[in-house]
């Protein structure tokens, strides 16, 4: 039995943790689940260290949605910095799920881009744990989280593998 | 007995150390509060750590009050990534409580936040501590510290949790 | 025999992995080739980590292709951290090949840039592992991967090595 | 007896470290000094280091005086995150003195702020590691290190320690 | 006898690795030199770490020329801060000799500057690893590398050492 931590905040204007949770639960099984909430983004570095070292996690959504002003890019920018020094501590992978306030028009539009970014990154990260050969798959395909995807811009006749 | 350090600055233009002292009091019992106060927010990061290896704090509010100039937003974002480091060293929450004198339209704004974002993020450093699940039920609510909270953009009806 | 990590995206819009694997082929023999692919480039630190250590990896390549948008370049600022940071930690060589989308004028010049770019540092990478001297002959050469090399400003006539 | 770090740099057009060294004398004893000088501002955090590990320094001052132009102030910037690194590392304060060349309006303010800086900055030093209460007493009392402190805005009438 | 290493790169567009040895070797005995060659300058960490732990060098420079681009810009800043963090691991100097390419306003001018910057810190890379007194006497007097030193604003009569 695996484990996935689930780490979302009390900023955020969606509940992110419990969305996640339901894709992963629509995406297959095998695993279990932990779940913490912190206050902000800058908040998640150390929430993640602990489900990997304290709960046993194999892998955890950091789940966050940062505020329009110029000092929230920069709490963003902070938070990513620890997220990936984490990863690179743990050997274990964490997957960001930021979603910029800006990113939408009005809040119905925010609604559903948290949403389908959401389940997306649920499913990339239980791809990482359980199937990560689909994720070569998709390599060089324009994969977007939330938004439509871009696509190849030459498909696959370059390559030799 | 749990043990909570509070960590402040001589740069600031309010006594934000007495002010979580007064607001963790209010808040419930339980712990031993460990102060200290350092010159600038560049000093906090070292503070932070020395509280949680040599004071053995399990959780450390790290309290400053920003200049409204460009040096001083970067100062500021130095503090905050070393701050980030410390808790992923020690896999300790440290509450970094940070009012930038720019935020307040004058100095009776900037003292009537700096208290209201004080007191609020001093219950969140209660709650990290001693009953985490409150967090978890705030998740995506858009909680903010100091001005109004923003409320969540499409209440609970997307979870499946 | 050495061996040579891949990591790709599936953000990016050419298969960089397969471009990679198919110009080390034709540069030279005595390793073998690990390949995963992740999310984004912020993912690739943690998986150009685990090549080093759980795949035993004595170099890797991290390819990405970073988005037009200013918080596109902040996530390729970090992820370029964290890629020196593992290097840092594991003493072995990544080879960070990003093409930055609005470098290309169009979807057919990014293909092109992309296909060279991954080419010419996948010869790096060949030579770093097994023949660092060309290098060395290369010093201030003005070498560029991708768009044409600048050359020299001065040749060779103020050394005296 | 302590031992009390002094590092400075050439770059710098204020001889800092004997300032420093000089205030400290007039503060107190109890203290060896010890001293050295790098280039510029990015050789000062493991000059630091090597203080505190090789000369069993327990503080360290880094005097700096980065230049005006923007590629000076991203030295700055790496230098202050080094040396909260080194901190971070050691468990001990190293107190960074840096004047910007531009904060001063021509030659003789800036040797005038310089020196002000330093000296009220080897009174911290000096407190930091021989009485640490006399800060918790200036907690929120807007300090500042070369120009007039700000004050309090609103004097001690909020907290409750 | 003591080790010095040279790391340059193939992206320069002046040989600034064997300028370094030439000026090295008119400047004093006692070290052996290693050199190596990496392709651009976030390649120059992990280098420099192995010239420090694998060719047992006592100290390292790090010579580079990042292009005049924003993205180049950022590069350099990743670089340093790499450089910064390898220095702090291994407590061992790395003089960084870094010449923007807009710095200069022609070629000529580019291959002169670069050659006095390296052929400066050559000399202070040798004054750090056998005569650090002779740094402490420069404390303070706006030394340059490559264009005119600054001087001193006030000359020696603030100090007290």
């Amino acid at each position: 039995m695996r484990r996935i931590g689930i780490v979302d905040t009390t900023f955020s204007r969606v509940n992110m943790g419990s969305i996640a949770i339901d894709e992963l639960k629509s995406t297959g099984t095998g695993y279990i689940i932990e779940r913490s909430t912190v206050p902000g983004v800058k908040d998640l570095p150390v929430a993640c260290k602990k489900m990997m070292e304290e709960k046993d996690c194999d892998i955890v959504m950091a789940l966050g949605m940062p505020g329009p002003k110029d000092i929230d890019k920069v709490c963003a920018h902070e938070a990513s910095t620890g997220l990936i020094a984490v990863q690179i501590k743990t050997n274990k992978h964490i997957i960001e799920v930021f979603v910029h306030m800006d990113e939408a028009k009005d809040e119905k539009e925010l609604a559903w881009l948290t949403e389908r970014r959401v389940r997306e990154h649920a499913v990339n990260t239980y791809d990482l744990l359980f199937r990560p050969e689909r994720l070569v798959k998709q390599a060089g395909t324009g994969q977007r989280q939330g938004f439509e995807d871009t696509g190849a811009v030459d498909g696959g006749n370059t390559g030799g593998h």
